[in-house]
């Protein structure tokens, strides 16, 4: 981020036609672009949408109000332009990628679907490691290849999204196991769990965590609980960071894979944005860690990228006011009486 | 509002490719649009902001940071493309209309400015009633009147917006005369008042609570206490409800605005969304009094229905994921397991 384009960006809000401040957390949003764009007329677009879809295996301890195969169902509804981020990718004029990790379900050629298939699942991670070593660096790398293919497109934003029944205890397993905080504090209804259901995931993580130990390295514990989608959103927000791409993080999954890559590489914090506050519990403390203040509460838990999506507006207005308006000279306007 | 249309609204927001619920508030603004529409497929757009102008004769006690010139600027600034308001509604495609009700600055005839003046400013009210009978009519005539455009030209959403160095003096004294509270609980800092300025601004509405005696009837307040562009957003707001058009409720003044509408016309509460919780302190208890639950919290103080634009997206949003999301049905996704 360059410091001079930030305070170029601060001294034009100083500047522009009404009280200093007055347009809240939108100023600081123009600021921070600015100093991410190295430029004082900073822009979001054009805007990059990937949702990465991947299977759990930890979907057999019965952690999910929802069947498995709904993830390969949902990558084609992606496909088919009927999901709540194919919608807004529409709504918004943002390019959607689709990329197929591996699900247990089959999903047939789509056009707007990449397959980087890793396996049909990751291993219940209960009781093995979630990933094997290889699996993990393939989706890493086909999260980097998603930066990179945004990059090569010109693109000024990146919204990752995620797909994959079971992820909200694979993500909280890996909050829990980076803070060593207990599953009680982390573990949500998800998709929509009862409270029994969520106290059988909270048996489930626990034991996720007992079988993983105190090893708090990030990418043992991506290896050991984490999933395809997410570890590739982790790739996506290291390989963005590295090409100096802004990142909207959407909700908890999102913001787990966040946690992990800046565990693993602390300057990639500086390149994200955070879009919401999830309903799901966990997400507080993950934000906290993080030191994000989100732009949205709206009690969304959905995933997919979808909070981002709806967050996305809010930035484009923060670049449009800051851009677009007059100063009190140009307008001849009187500022703050006594100045 | 059509209770009926909600009812479908609703049923068709369990069916959708999401976890029911998963879309937060969104869910609940699509059933609220659809029952105001009429139609289970919702809809905000054509949108029409407008934003009213007037200056306050209360400046005389020295209740603003900014002098009171700046609002004929404003007017010229709004008409010009340079301010906030302006900016958002090229933004996001809404119809821009400035009606000015009578500035002490001078302000030329300019395109896409109404010009319907009530006097040079409002009087005094911390010595008389700031408005006279005659005035209040008139001020609640032009609001209608805008809200008659709005329906004429087919308009689905009004945003009404404030300018008048002052105001927020006015809107606090307003709802403090509403509500028999102190004004310690309501006065704030406004366009930047430092302490000492905020401790003025209280012994002024203090003054003029003390001159306005206990009457609350809403109109009875609003001649007393009002300003030509908040009468004019009471006639709006009145005259919206009165048509069908949904209104998108901007911050403080606009909100005070409301209260009184409300006041006189409860239901007229029924139109209204909320855009956004302003940092101007006095913002929360109207809200409350209005059981209003804003959509953002960006610490935004600015007026002229800026709030209420930032937030648009995201009613444009909930309609987009309402009408095009495709069902479980229709996309052949599995429901919730065990359902």
């Amino acid at each position: 981020p360059s410091a001079e384009h930030a305070a170029l960006a601060a001294a034009r809000q100083q500047v522009l036609t009404k009280p200093p401040g007055s347009l809240g957390q939108l100023e600081q949003l123009a600021i921070t672009l600015a100093a991410l764009n190295g430029t004082d007329r900073p822009t979001v677009d054009p805007v990059r949408m990937v949702v990465f879809a991947g299977d759990h295996g930890v979907c057999a301890e019965g952690v999910s109000a929802f069947p498995q195969e709904v993830t390969a169902q949902m990558v084609a509804n992606f496909a088919g332009g009927g999901a709540a981020i194919s919608v807004m990718a529409r709504e918004l004029g943002a390019s959607l990628e689709v990329v197929n990790l591996g699900t247990v379900g089959e999903v047939p050629m789509l056009p707007g679907v990449i397959h980087q298939i890793i396996g049909p699942s990751t291993a219940n991670m209960a009781e093995t490691p979630a990933l094997g070593p290889g699996q993990v660096a393939a989706a890493l790398t086909s999260g980097d290849q998603a930066a990179e293919r945004s990059a090569n497109a010109g693109c000024r934003l990146f919204i990752g999204g995620d797909m994959g029944i079971g992820n909200t205890t694979s993500a909280a397993a890996l909050a829990c196991a980076l803070f060593g905080l207990p599953p009680e504090k982390l573990v949500g209804p998800g998709t929509g769990l009862d409270s029994e259901g969520v106290a059988r995931k909270i048996r489930v993580v626990s034991k996720a965590l007992a079988r993983h130990g105190d090893d708090r390295n990030a990418l043992s514990v991506l290896t050991s609980l984490g999933g395809f989608e997410i570890a590739a959103l982790t790739g996506a927000i290291l390989g963005c960071a590295a090409r100096k791409i802004p990142v909207l993080v959407d909700g908890f999954i999102v913001s787990a894979a966040a946690l992990v890559a800046v565990k693993q590489q602390p300057g990639a914090r500086d390149w994200l944005m955070f879009a919401h506050r999830s309903a799901e519990p966990g997400h507080d403390a993950v934000l906290e860690a993080l030191d994000a203040t989100p732009l949205l509460d709206l009690g969304m838990r959905l995933g997919e990228g979808s909070g981002a999506a709806v967050a996305l507006p809010l930035l484009r207005a923060a670049c449009a006011l800051h851009n677009n308006m007059a100063s009190f000279a140009d307008a001849g306007i009187s500022g703050k009486s006594g100045e």
